[in-house]
């Protein structure tokens, strides 16, 4: 949902103080073209920025959609200068997000032709102002959009570790937060995953281990989990690209998490055309 | 320059209502570090969000600089606290501007090797909200920020022209917007840029050409450039990408821009350490 | 974490255009003093109040801390005319969460009387604006903040089981929110709590039960919790008071969710003295 | 009259980056109903939340028209979606402005039982952010709203006659702001009250004395009244409550203030339902 | 007060999406200076446009302290860059308010030369966004704020007259609004500012008369000022300019306010010069 | 183009906390109507104010129309309490806008009646806030915006060139700023106009000259301006006034700028009238 703020801001943003080349009487119809394969996101949000204007949307694609170079996303009527000073905008919103979309769904086809249990999820290595925009696409790829604030889970990292105990850590954390809030625990080791599946983590995260790594840890694991908490998931990240997602989506961990899913994202190639 | 409003929202946006985890005492040191080879941009935004909180931020590198694996960006001074919740959106900024400089680096580097002194510039397809620091990364990266926004420059369109004439579309916006202000004419073919150059227009804008047509083009309007204007410039775009980049440089025109430099670079690896 | 946005609209809420009475010259110093007994919660957002106008605040007690009349909650010491300025707008602060945080040290003490296990939590019936300073007044007093907003954890409602099915309805959702998402499930009966526990339930809500239906459930769930699930929670809401309190932490759900916490409480009183 | 970013940020507030919940297709009827007696306030506020989002809102209540359980206040229709999300605010909005206006109600009863000429005032002593719509339902309770903030009335305090003197402090506020501008002035005895009397002050504040002290000065300031100025009022405030109102309003005071009509109101209890 | 919002948008508003000229290394001083003859007043907005971005400010003037050519208005010292973007904002701001205050000096000491007594005030014609501002100009040029906004004071007006009745009116509104809120009421005729005064308003509104009208007027009022109320006050307004202004001061009124004061006062001449 | 959030600030300013003249049921129309001479601005910000409230506006004059006294401007339907509140604040927008505009065009009359050819040209002296709108009411008003912020264009001044030299000041900021900003240099003499135009400066700026000075450089510079640069413009500027206009026009420079236009142009004279 975007706040008419947030449009106002970004409008200004491209409009300036004097845009003249706009200033067209009555009104015209225009509709959003897809130029290249891939999956549609951030459309109601491109949808939105019309609205604002007072340009009505209609027979919108729904976010998650696979579109190809040709297909109509949606359709607008409405004055035909706010359509014009609406277009950028909405493009590059489109843009943006699809081409999360469609990199993440590439990463979820990926791995998920190895492991069709494992989630790949995003990262906080968002765009600045487009948290929610960016987390939505991910999800509109097939991906899991990870925590979307630093409020939503917990994380222990090592500093949290080395400088409270696990243990500690875990239970002062707990006090703090809901019981609506999961807690994630960063293990260096083995030893330290076992500790932190005992001590009742609801999510371990393996950091920077190679897959060969990985899959020992999570084959000794499995008594762990099964003992002790059936629930408790396993989460691998670190620099893991599409070309090694292969062998980390191989070891068995539940997550996969890749920040390259929303910073590093080429934008899908749409255009806006008017009558 | 950020506002103390967009960093307050961005905040926000990471840390949400109930962030536990940084509640810590004290205060820290930290450094803002490469992990990558690239051009370091939005140096002075990620700066800003840490200055924003109370952390003061020291020897810095300006943006513009080349970087690798291992170079200290920055320092920074101050709360525990404060430090780390500035930390991932700085990281955030300095990655997504540093790679937009790097990627536009690229361009200019390649676009160069073939002649000297073409320009490789921006488009108005950036990510909403960041304009401005995408915009600085593409000059940091030794490329042109083209138009900043609608009322920076005058384009005049295929439409334009369609309804109103080319002569009378110029003269129409030339009255309404400022000798301050450039007006660039679309042209569809060797005569509309004949045309359009006769009529006064600062820029010829060939979208869509292919280098052939390009070359041929630029060389048949030699004449018109020296008799008619010696200041009028050309510039090309239309889906050119680093591949393709040699060839449109080859042809003579003074500016090529391009949408990716903004719009499909890969984030700058960075990390942030505290002591 | 307030913002300097908020701080700034509601000085600017309390002084209006043209407020002559705190054109003060010179420094003083001032305290915020408890005039009650109670629990201090707002400390740290009352002191950045000061701070936004340049007043430094020094020697605060932390949240969640008590405080009986007389007690010195921070000192001040800066400008006179932004002491004075500021005064008015960290009273209500201070006062309101403060209230909140003593309100739900009331509930927890006669909860925790009777089962010392029971966690006492708010809802999302908060004051507009205040989510964030409420929710952490309500873990300042000992309670739990429950979903911090729609985002933070999913309710599956009587009427997303009618239309779509329990089932179904946990497994759309599920796919829809990460696995950091924790999904609460409604249940108007025994039955539909077991289903509810077998299908996946992280916690499971019985609103509206009396204290002795509530006891029949919760005992016949144990099976269910003990071969099904260990983790999932049992929460009661629904019109819950201090007055009936007792009666349903006697019952051995786990969680008792009050919206009176936060939409009732009594502001605590404090004063702001200046030298 | 709420803003469009009020509205915004509140339900930002409280929906978070990715509500799936709340996904629903399709248009939907719905009603806000009151579940308790008491006084309508905050309905244009409530409703103007469900317009932001375009959900139209018909036959709606009056604020400051009683209710009892089961009273329909308004009715919604429109998407889906949007009357979702704008629910919880709505609801929200309207219960903490219509638990001002009936505790304010009970408090004029009671008061003007004794004195049906006296005015129950409210204070600065507002929740951050809703100052309006909390003055607003006190005026719907049948309350005065007092000042609405600093710029409106000049309250000379004890600080400033110390320092000023008071004679001084009256003439120079009285330059320093408009003839539109009241000045009211506090009085530590009954001989203060006379002094600011003489020098005009428009209100003579009688802050924290018994009724019985009360009582004495207003009989003893009648003359003054009556040969200096018939306009003058006398206000009584400091920590009355429900069960001294009795007293206070048996003074012959005018007015008489209560911070708690606005800092400790309890919610009145709504519920929104849609069919 | 102005906040830093607002500070930040007028920032950007100048300052655009690139600004290079500003990018200076370094610290330096500055200061404003008058180069014209006048009344200073915007001074602490000016200076607070400078410390928004960190530069500091000494030994600033008063707003209302005249001025002449060449005088230092304040000093600036800090970051040369930060100073320089300053500079034209805070220009402008003290510019502008101290036009209004100049021009506001004008008409008070033409209309105190032939009636001591009089007042000059201010409307709510005032530029958008400046309201605080200007109203504050108006005060340093020793002129009367007037009401600052709607709900400061109530007016009247004709059509409240023409459908509710005088009586009947005044009534409804006294009951609406705070005893702290005066009410005024604009009078067509000698005999509607006598009911205006029996029924109890504290300020009758005399809109476009003669000045002669005016006298005779104020004159009939005399016995109704005396028996009924002596403190109400009769205002004068409607086209008057400052060459007509004599003859209003001439007619007794209490108060003549002009619109003109804010909307038409021309810019006093401010230089920055750094060293 | 006004934002949502511009428009809601600037209300609240007028309104307040507790408007109650305007709280009117029903419908109303209403047109605003010239009481004045002059040329009409700030229309179509005028008029987004009342739609805004959800008042529709018809029938609206184009900026930069020449209005009479009883001239309707536009025409209002909608909701008499919506209507009632934009009133104010559209009449100020228009007022100040417009007399911008008349203001403009008289310049523009008295310097075209010299020199048909000369463009008057507004300045940075603009009103915080409103720099949009008065620089579209220049426009209007026939003269030319000049540089829109300082991102628009590039001015080199003294101090840059005393620091850098000019030539140098010149290649640096060609570099950092795009081919579609135009460069300003300020010269101080008719030799420093000559190395500027010879080193490529777009437009030379010559600050406060006497008209016969400036009359002798600007011949001087013939021969430089055929030879070098055909399309290089003169600029004055300093101090000039309606009164001295005529001569400046005279002088054969291409633009005049004056801070006149924006920052003391008496308000045009507006009323809106209901049914």
């Amino acid at each position: 949902m975007l706040t008419s703020g947030q449009i106002d801001r970004w409008l200004r943003e491209d409009i300036g103080h004097h845009d003249v080349t706009n200033e067209v009487p009555g009104d015209t119809k225009g509709r959003l073209v897809a130029k290249q394969k891939g999956v549609a996101a951030g459309i109601s949000a491109a949808a939105s920025v019309f609205e604002h204007l007072g340009v009505s949307v209609v027979s919108s694609l729904e976010n998650g959609t696979p579109v190809s170079a040709g297909d109509v996303v949606f359709e607008t009527a409405g004055p035909a200068r706010e359509t014009l000073r609406a277009e950028r905008l909405a493009v590059n919103l489109a843009g943006h997000a699809s081409g999360v979309a469609t990199n993440t769904r590439r990463a979820v086809e990926r791995a998920q032709a190895v492991d069709p249990t494992v989630r790949i999820a995003g990262t906080r290595k968002t765009t600045p102002g487009l948290r929610g925009i960016e987390k939505r696409a991910v999800v509109a790829g097939g991906g899991d959009s990870h925590r979307l604030d630093l409020s939503h889970m917990v994380l222990i990292k090592d500093n949290h570790i080395a400088e409270m105990g696990l243990e500690n850590a875990l239970e002062t954390f707990q006090k703090r937060v809901s019981f609506a809030t999961n807690i994630a625990v960063e293990a260096e080791s083995l030893e330290a995953a076992q500790r932190a599946i005992e001590t009742g983590a609801d999510i371990v995260l393996l950091d920077n281990f190679s897959p060969d790594e990985l899959q020992t840890i999570v084959e000794s694991l499995t008594t762990a989990r099964e003992q002790v908490s059936q629930n408790v998931l396993l989460e691998a990240s670190g620099g893991i690209t599409l070309e090694t997602l292969h062998a980390y989506a191989a070891t068995g961990v539940d997550i996969i998490s890749m920040g390259s899913l929303t910073h590093s994202a080429s934008s899908l190639d749409y255009s806006f055309r008017t009558d």
